[in-house]
């Protein structure tokens, strides 16, 4: 594979390029990494594309919305990438973005690009493919980088993690469910939306919103943001009405952190933990690359399960070994 | 700290000498988890204790079951430790163990030995500190170390991954609520007992516990163990009604485990995960131990926040050097 040519293909635009480098990326293939790497070195960062981390959990019309949402974004002139983030998509059988056939307009938009989220069930794994994607996304001109997962817990805080926006998709609902969403996941969210404002759930979707920015006014404040953020809305995918309002608070939000230097205080922390996390991977690979360490704790494995040397003790000896 | 007094001390069963080694292995400071290893060294393994994993969210009744639970075995001639563990304890305000005044009557027992839950609020340092507290258990004579768990998720598959038999204790239930209860958890379980049927709730906990009963013999079969099992029974902690029973089970099945070598299979598999898991720990407490590397972190991590290196670069920058 000629990694000077990817590049070059991948910076034009070319889908299909940036289809194979995401491809190499997702890898687990030693070879593949290591190309997948000289690939993000040649191509660096030169476009700052705006991150959104997009959050709900199945039934609020989250494929429907961004289908909506998006073909919002590319009408008015922006190139829109769709990445997924699903851990348990190898078990559960798929993200929503699986079945490209229900974002069939934006799929067919030839300023979009969907990917649905790589088979890997470790988290750790997922987050390291899914940035290096939007290394990859920023670098073929992309404008806006919507990624989105399902709300289990743990995505949610990862997807916070390399997005600059995190937006939160709910659905109608009656005051009992609002319990329902994870205080931490609200504190999470620069934007909520009620989504399904449309035909008979419009007047609950508006109590719901209401309910929601009642909630959100008890939380603590942020002192980098505007004093009327984190805010709720209402919206309706299906009949496209809201979206073009909520495209204009999430520009206002991003534009504030801009002029206020939060925006690239945030990008630099993120770049920090992510460093630190590589760091973290790449040690504990060092046990399963190897395969003088692979068998070297398997042999101490096996005395240790036989009761022959202590857990201790066999731990020390394979830091030490793995020192060496 | 003289260690070997205070290992001999351990071994003649003094109260005193049990907590405060089980002080030193829970202790973060590195001089510490030194001697801790030391203490754990000489000790070695001399007796099998029957370890039993117990999880029961709270309001199901947990520590007036321990209480006679723990009694009835003391009462037995038997030799009870019992170890809380509870990763949110830190945040949610302590694990049930916490107020031993719950439990007034065994921790007066002097062949009964309450331990609440070491206030760490990372899982991994939990369970090495809990592994370790049952090492001591053991070397200190006791017959039977209870591990108690508060229903929330992972900490159960760590119990259950220390233990030679898993409880879970519910409360009498509607029909509805069963769904409640995870299906990961359900398949750990070797035994369930529906507590608290005494009283009104008797007729419900019947019929809950042969609601359970049913929802077992749905999951797959263990060919390791007798037919009958996992089972399902009621129990009355209040009461103290069924809780020989309960034991009469536990020790069945534990005796069949051992006499069909899966017992000890169990423990080996055990050790090695154990083990593995050591190595993992240790490794990446390289980066917070040595100043050092503690430096060259924070450093590399300035430069990739600044944009002056790339992540991949400054991570492969850091991994050379924790393997000098």
């Amino acid at each position: 594979m000629d990694i000077t040519d990817l590049a070059k293909r991948l910076k034009t635009g070319e889908r299909r390029a940036l289809a194979r480098a995401i491809t190499l990326v997702e890898s687990g293939r030693e070879d593949h990494r290591q190309k997948a790497t000289e690939l993000l070195d040649t191509l660096g960062q030169e476009k700052q594309a705006l991150r959104i981390g997009l959050s709900g959990t199945p039934g609020v019309g989250k494929s429907t919305f961004i289908e909506s949402f998006g073909c919002l974004l590319t009408g008015l002139g922006l190139k829109v990438a769709v990445l997924a983030v699903d851990p348990s998509s190898a078990r559960s059988g798929g993200s929503i973005l699986g079945d490209k056939t229900r974002m069939e307009r934006l799929s067919r938009d030839p300023n979009a690009f969907i990917r649905p989220s790589p088979s890997q069930s470790a988290l750790g794994g997922v987050a390291r493919r899914t940035r290096d994607a939007v290394a990859l996304c920023e670098a073929a001109g992309f404008d806006v980088i919507l990624i989105e997962t399902v709300g289990v817990g743990q995505s949610e805080t990862m997807v916070a993690d390399m997005t600059d926006l995190f937006i939160l998709l709910l659905a109608p609902a009656g005051g009992d469910e609002l319990q329902g969403v994870k205080r931490g996941i609200m504190e999470m969210a620069d934007v909520i939306l009620v989504n399904k404002a449309d035909g008979d759930l419009k007047a609950t979707a508006t109590r719901t919103c209401a309910d929601y920015a009642g909630a959100l006014r008890l939380l603590r404040k942020r002192p980098q943001d505007p004093e009327d953020f984190p805010k709720a809305m209402t919206v309706s995918a299906l009949e496209e009405e809201g979206l073009q309002k909520a495209w204009e608070e999430m520009q206002a939000l991003a534009d504030w952190r801009r002029e206020n230097g939060h925006f690239d205080t945030r990008r630099a922390d993120q770049s920090r933990k992510w460093f630190e996390e590589e760091v973290r991977l790449g040690l504990l690979a060092r046990l399963e690359r190897d395969p003088e360490m692979r068998a070297r704790l398997a042999a101490l494995g096996d005395r240790v399960a036989d009761g022959e040397a202590s857990v201790a003790g066999a731990a020390a000896d394979m830091l030490a070994a793995l020192k060496g």
